[in-house]
């Protein structure tokens, strides 16, 4: 315990005592841990965005009812200089998605468009299927060995701690569709790039190559997935042929946009904290878990840090929109913002099971900081680590500025059998942890917010 | 031990010496044991139903598809006498189904219409939504009360080992549309009578009153009628408005069938044993747990309770068409085979995970059989119980002779989490759950198909 003990003794040097109505720093854990006992706040956000808005699919208008929800709650939430900033993207919407194995044994199977891709038409489209197992068989393919066929990558995606399981199976989603249409074929399925058994494709964005023409390309759940693969083995040689009918629409230029909203500090010259999350969601589920939770627990979380005495510095929460489709919110706002200073930037985007370490990108130049923060979280279950931060989709604002960057990573091992899926419901978020994520984001924020020097970041 | 092996030399002695090519029946436990270790054939029926057919609704051509299959793996297999016994029925097929709350606040929902339900027409209806948290509450309102209004039972359903649950929740399914139609609902939406929390509405049956006109019904998922309730929690009491969009058809009279085959016994004038299952199976699944399980259960039991010798009685299977959407298979073949003497009737119909319990209605008259099969079974950990078999529901030719019925009951904690929805899948059976089944069937079906004598059913 002294190595806490010291930090908090440090922080509380770092203090200027002209700003003394901040709470004793020394009390910062024990903050936490009441803000823990007594946190409501985020549930009401979460279980009010999805039962009063549900999804919100980015450039569409429930998308922009979700800005004027967010934007009435923080105001009734005490929160100031609430505004919205617009921008124009490009917006593509779902349509008729159907998919019918018909030879050599007939079955309809469930699947779900990827962002982006191309329509069939309402004819759909009949062809032979090609398996591959893994990414990397269809890498090795041959050129044009694809020719009017359908590609159908099954990469086997498994639940981490960490998230990495998405590097390693991500890529089926992201780019197999362009790497299979650039070998000729006409339409692309995927295994769902997911980690649990349930008939809920996982939809995401897809992304085609330079003078790769868009196809159609859709997800099958995990479970038709596992009845293709079978079909093939015991089609014994036999094409196994599909009729796909996928009609998703590009709506053109639509209106979206971000949401802000501040705790004001007691010193307003100085660069704020930003907290961000998201709040589009892809449209199949209510968006609870990807990313309702993130915009919770970090408007939670700075109310909180502010709960006993008004913080040094100004907390902003950054609620980005369309990052599902491209990140336009966050490049949006590094454009508008890139010359406003910012101490520190934190996201929230992994779900809202429990924070088991936190990260940052000063952990070694600005040891006394990291240490603080460590302390602040450590009985939380929190443990401090060497890796290195490089914050959230919607950071891109304080990356343009090579700015300080913490990360409190959560637990994914149940985040990829959600994320993308009808299955992002309400249901799916434990109380629990969720007031484990406000308490751990509000002893961090607490920290940052009253520390008056800016960060080191060394070199 | 001393129980168990008494009932073992009461069958030794109840089996004619002129029959001794069976195997030696004080080695019926261990049957149990090796076929347990043995076992592949269940799951080669499962995995090759599930796969090479598919869902498989009643009266429509998957059905057919199903008993084409069924035969030639019987068939193969070794079984002879494989027949199809075709009716007529009356056809229900679903069509396009959409839901969304209008008022106050837009969200689309996961519905699934109800089997024999009416259409609300292409153009859909909206109407004010009322909500009954339990069928009681229905119940209780007022005649006439609903007039124009779509009723909401949200009569929530919990995991039972012994199915109980189904009971108490399953009434919101069955009858709850006809008793809301009787009080002036144009249409009813209930919860899903399921125990998930997954959007995957669970399908089934619901029957009109005679003199009450069908009207359009469908199930939520659960999340979706949690999302309901809280819709109307912050409905502060503005109205709550939904569109629906159900268009199921009826395709009038056509035809289903029963699939039967038998492993011949030494006696075959003896009446034979009797094993039944479903091979329909609602639409949304794969018809895996229900009933691809139990057929695959029982006719690898049938296998392997004839592995190490002939029977002395014939074994017959029955796989009944049509019984998700009103007994129509096993109707037909009690009226065809009520005057043909069975021996005993079991069925399985209700997934495949472990068997925990035996129970009979010839427990207490003729206490040395029940003994006999309870030792059999014993060491598969299935405990023996003075509850009274009833019988599944492809066994009415059976009641009907007022004949002997086993139950060999499965654990039903899983099974409603995956009954009559899209997530009826190969992927949720458990292996190791099917051998159990497999060898407690096998030891069970090894015991009667080699009991000279009828069944003693007292009075």
């Amino acid at each position: 315990m002294q190595k806490p003990l010291l930090a908090l003794v440090a922080l509380s040097l770092a203090v200027p005592a002209s700003l003394t109505a901040a709470p004793p720093p020394s009390t910062v854990g024990d903050h936490a841990e009441r803000v823990a006992a007594e946190d409501g706040l985020a549930w009401d956000f979460l279980e009010g965005l999805t039962t009063e808005v549900g999804p919100r699919m980015a450039g569409t208008e429930a998308e922009a009812r979700g800005r004027a929800w967010s934007m009435q709650w923080l105001r009734t939430n005490g929160f100031v200089n609430v505004v919205e900033e617009p921008y124009d993207m490009r917006t593509w919407v779902r349509g008729t998605e159907t998919a019918v194995v018909l030879a050599p044994f007939q079955q309809p199977m469930h699947i779900t468009a990827l962002g982006g891709t191309a329509s069939t038409g309402e004819n759909g489209i009949e062809a032979e299927v090609v398996f591959f197992p893994t990414y990397a068989v269809l890498e090795a393919a041959a050129p044009d060995s694809l020719k009017g066929k359908i590609a159908f990558i099954s990469h086997d995606m498994r639940p981490t701690q960490d998230g990495s399981g998405y590097g390693f199976a991500g890529p089926a989603r992201w780019t197999g569709a362009s790497l299979a249409a650039s070998k000729g074929a006409i339409a692309t399925v995927i295994r769902s790039i997911g980690t649990e058994s349930h008939r809920t494709p996982h939809t995401g964005g897809t992304t085609f190559a330079e003078g790769v023409k868009p196809t159609p390309a859709g997800a099958l759940s995990n479970p038709d997935a596992d009845n293709l693969e079978r079909i093939f083995a015991r089609a014994n040689g036999q094409p196994v042929t599909m009729r796909l009918v996928l009609t998703p629409r590009d709506l053109g230029m639509t209106k979206s946009g971000n949401v802000t909203g501040e705790i004001v500090g007691r010193d307003p010259s100085l660069p704020p904290v930003l907290l961000a999350c998201h709040l589009d969601s892809w449209d199949l589920g209510t968006g609870a878990v990807d990313d309702g939770a993130g915009c919770a627990i970090i408007a939670a979380a700075a109310k909180q840090a502010a709960a006993f005495g008004q913080p040094l510095r100004t907390i902003r929460v950054l609620f980005a929109g369309a990052e599902e489709v491209g990140l336009f919110g966050s490049s949006a706002y590094a454009d508008a913002h890139r010359n406003e200073p910012f101490m520190v930037g934190l996201e929230s985007d992994f779900g809202a099971d429990r924070i088991w370490r936190i990260d940052s990108n000063f952990t070694e130049s600005d040891a006394d900081l990291y240490k603080q923060l460590a302390a602040a979280v450590a009985r939380l279950g929190v443990a401090p680590s060497k890796q290195v931060a490089h914050g959230g989709a919607d950071l891109n604002v304080v990356r343009a500025q090579k700015g300080a960057l913490v990360d409190l990573q959560q637990d994914g091992t149940r985040y990829f059998d959600l994320h993308h899926t009808p299955d992002d419901t309400l249901d799916k978020v434990d109380p629990v942890q969720l007031r484990q994520n406000v308490a751990v984001w509000a002893a961090t924020v607490g920290v940052l917010a009253n520390h008056s020097n800016p960060v080191e970041l060394g070199q």
